[in-house]
């Protein structure tokens, strides 16, 4: 890793956490942030700091300074009043913690840039990575990490997997969490940065793309302060993983309304849009689009070529799926000759040998099966859509465990559509849950289709496209 | 309603039907379509048809054919192979049988027009409304009438309600059907005409327009065949009542995936687009979308003025939203220095008195309910856009509880974004149950919002848009 970032191993795998702010009283951002290290099975050492301390807080003998503690500490989280952050900070430098997560706000986002100020030349003085303030701080899985001070319940919990994701906003980052167990991919690393006083979206981006463990990344960004450390930094990461950027702030509205939140001065989305493009971001305009990609992307291999099979047991929906494809500049694939005598063998008469591929309402496993079979080997197929809508008659567990098998095979890329309610649900975390990433309609599909094409097009430009990229099974 | 297009009032609301391909085997559709109608509670007179039966058919007398029954009939519905079913037709134009409805596929979307010419010329000649062939016919929560040959678990039913759902393809309309019982907004009538043989998109459409039943109509269709008249009834029923569309085949691969799928004749989009545009018609360009827009008009009154206010638990979001505005063409409202002082007493310091209202994470619902009280009476503010991340420490059913206070007041459009995981959707159910449309990202509602203003200045230059329509409590 290149040594002008900050690594921020110290902070997502600590071997002891100091909790500067922890206490037995429940309400308390410094009681849940304890009581989230020990819910998760956190295994390292735990001291919880309060300047009124006596005894024991949550089980654990407790400090009224870092100062005291005498052990050495990996990392401290602080979450107390912002005015009183900065002797805490120095207390932290002072007793050489190795990394600091700043939870409380009240700094820059609030107009109080001098107290922002205070601890960006005390991190300094002490070459200290500081995370924050006004962050959430960061959730490991694979460490069993989680410095979150929300309430557990709300949200669901996402799997281990291979997708990273930073939020330079607290509430984007816990919604997004929420929805990424809700679409079933799993998370490596959770990082929401805040105001990024010290530690920033390039330090995190250089992280992450060498992180063994992240396969994606996905990003929500304000702004950039180091414009040309981030190209530096970019170009490296985007030829090895995808990263999808959602930049909030886009329109003059937007970008009003971002200042005042981190304090970060957004610009022009023109400049930031030339740059993503240039060096290889996948843009997303929406939540919905950054999970959507983020899931064929864990999931699926790259591809430049852009031939799609469209496979339904619905012909409407096949309708709309051909247009999507279109108006996100794929291309339906044609039939060949032998494709259509395979398939002849098992598809009713009354199913036309024509792309798309309907194969009508009674379409059962063996249709489905046939039909992915063929197209999964035909050279003429690049990538397959596959329509399975479950409230039709033949569509049942057995299609879902089809689409399962040759949707994990990591040959071709497959992206399955499948709307609708409680039955078509229990289907699709059935599919989710093997890595095969399912869309609500043809145009999610169509559109994280085109973004793994474009992406696989820009590394292939540079040079790093490899056959394993293009033809593997990943692991979940 | 004009007399020149068929009236299908016979075929929602029959007080007599035969069925015709009623089975006592489980398999059949004939069986299928003979069970839903005695599920759903069909208080009418049914008659089983077939020509091999003998006895009782699922508890019911069976007849060899029509000609046999010897009573009044408003609807047939028949469910048996293409080649027998002009016989059929011809049987039941001589028993005065008042409407039919053809289930069976297999006519011109397989390339056999001869047949379907057959039942053109046979409906002619008796002045037979004739839905179908290649559709899953009608179902109208009222009439407790359910044509559809779908197994009944697999699709949930959605409640009683305004919207009515006409679709050329049968899976669309039954995926369709799965998601609005998803998105928990009411159903009137389901029509699904598959290839438009005889009763078409026109009479549907002046049909449904005339209907006091249905409050807002979604379309799927793929072609329009008589334009002159699809036009004179758009002028006269889109500025009584919304008209959402989704079009399927805009593009050259949709176009010809469409001709083979019901036989359409796609056309040009573009002229499609001008036609949509110029009377008013609500343009969808996915299934989400259709569904989307149905939510908002279903619920919240019309309004021309775009000045929205922005109240959300989680800043990040906010920068979206007020990105999303901008994008959509609407405007983020000022707060007036009235509304500051009022908002004050309530929030505490760190909020900013700026839009979007960032009221912080820890937001309840006395914050939630500030906001909203003020900004529904505020004369600067035409609608609210409410974003609730159910993440955050503050929110809860108490907080969904303020929402659905506000937002089904029907003074001013609220739309509420929502996304998530399983305890959000405990209250997105909760608030859209209410009458409050929920959406999972702010783009979504901003796209919704957009189409409520766009379509109300239309009736506006129309002038029909009244005062009720502005300000009304809609019933759910």
């Amino acid at each position: 890793m290149a040594g002008k970032y900050y690594n921020l191993d110290n902070m997502l795998k600590p071997k002891s956490v100091a909790i500067i702010g922890a206490s037995q009283s429940p309400g308390k951002v410094g009681h849940i942030i304890m009581q989230n290290y020990l819910n998760v099975g956190y295994d390292g050492e735990l001291y919880p700091v309060n300047v009124g301390a006596e005894g024991l807080i949550l089980g654990k003998k407790s400090y009224k300074s870092v100062l005291d503690i005498k052990k050495p500490l990996d990392l401290a989280v602080i979450a107390i009043p912002a005015k009183f952050v900065p002797q805490a900070l120095e207390e932290c430098g002072k007793a050489k913690v190795k990394s600091v997560i700043i939870v409380s706000s009240g700094f820059s986002e609030v107009g109080d840039s001098g107290l922002q100020e205070q601890i960006v030349s005390i991190a300094k003085k002490y070459s200290l990575p500081v995370l924050g303030p006004n962050c959430l701080g960061v959730m490991d899985l694979r460490s069993r990490v989680d410095t979150m001070f929300l309430p557990t319940f709300k949200i669901d919990k996402p799997s281990i997997g291979g997708v990273s994701f930073a939020s330079q906003s607290g509430a984007v980052g816990s919604t997004v969490l929420d929805m990424i167990s809700h679409e079933n991919f799993g998370l490596s690393k959770f990082i929401s940065y805040g105001n990024a006083a010290v530690v920033d979206e390039v330090d995190i981006l250089n992280y992450l793309g060498h992180d063994p463990d992240t396969k994606v990344i996905i990003f929500y960004i304000e702004g950039v302060r180091r414009g040309k450390e981030f190209v530096e930094v970019a170009k490296e990461v985007t030829r090895l993983k995808p990263v999808i950027m959602i930049k909030g702030g886009i329109t003059p509205a937007g970008s009003s309304a971002a200042h005042s939140h981190t304090a970060s001065l957004a610009g022009s989305y023109a400049a930031y849009e030339a740059v993503f493009e240039q060096y290889g971001f996948i843009q997303a305009k929406s939540l919905d689009d950054m999970l959507y990609f983020a899931k064929i992307f864990e999931t699926q291999p790259l591809s430049t070529k852009k031939r799609i099979a469209i496979i339904t047991n619905g012909g409407g929906v096949g309708v709309l799926a051909a247009d999507s494809l279109y108006l996100n500049g794929l291309q339906m694939a044609e039939i060949s000759d032998d494709a259509k005598k395979e398939l002849r063998k098992v598809m009713p008469p009354i199913v036309n040998m024509s792309m798309p591929m309907d194969m009508a309402g009674d379409a059962d496993d063996k249709r489905f099966g046939a039909a992915m079979e063929v197209f999964s080997k035909d050279p003429n197929v690049d990538a397959l859509m596959v329509i399975s809508l479950f409230q039709t008659p033949g569509a049942d567990s057995r299609v879902a465990a089809m689409i399962i098998k040759y949707g994990s095979e990591g040959k071709k890329p497959i992206v399955v559509v499948s709307p609708g309610g409680n039955y078509a649900e229990v289907h699709n975390n059935m599919m989710e849950s093997s890595g095969v990433p399912v869309y609500p309609s043809p145009e999610d599909a169509a559109k994280a289709l085109a973004a793994l094409v474009k992406y696989s097009e820009y590394r292939e430009r540079m040079g790093s496209l490899n056959a394993e990229d293009k033809n593997i099974k990943k692991s979940k």
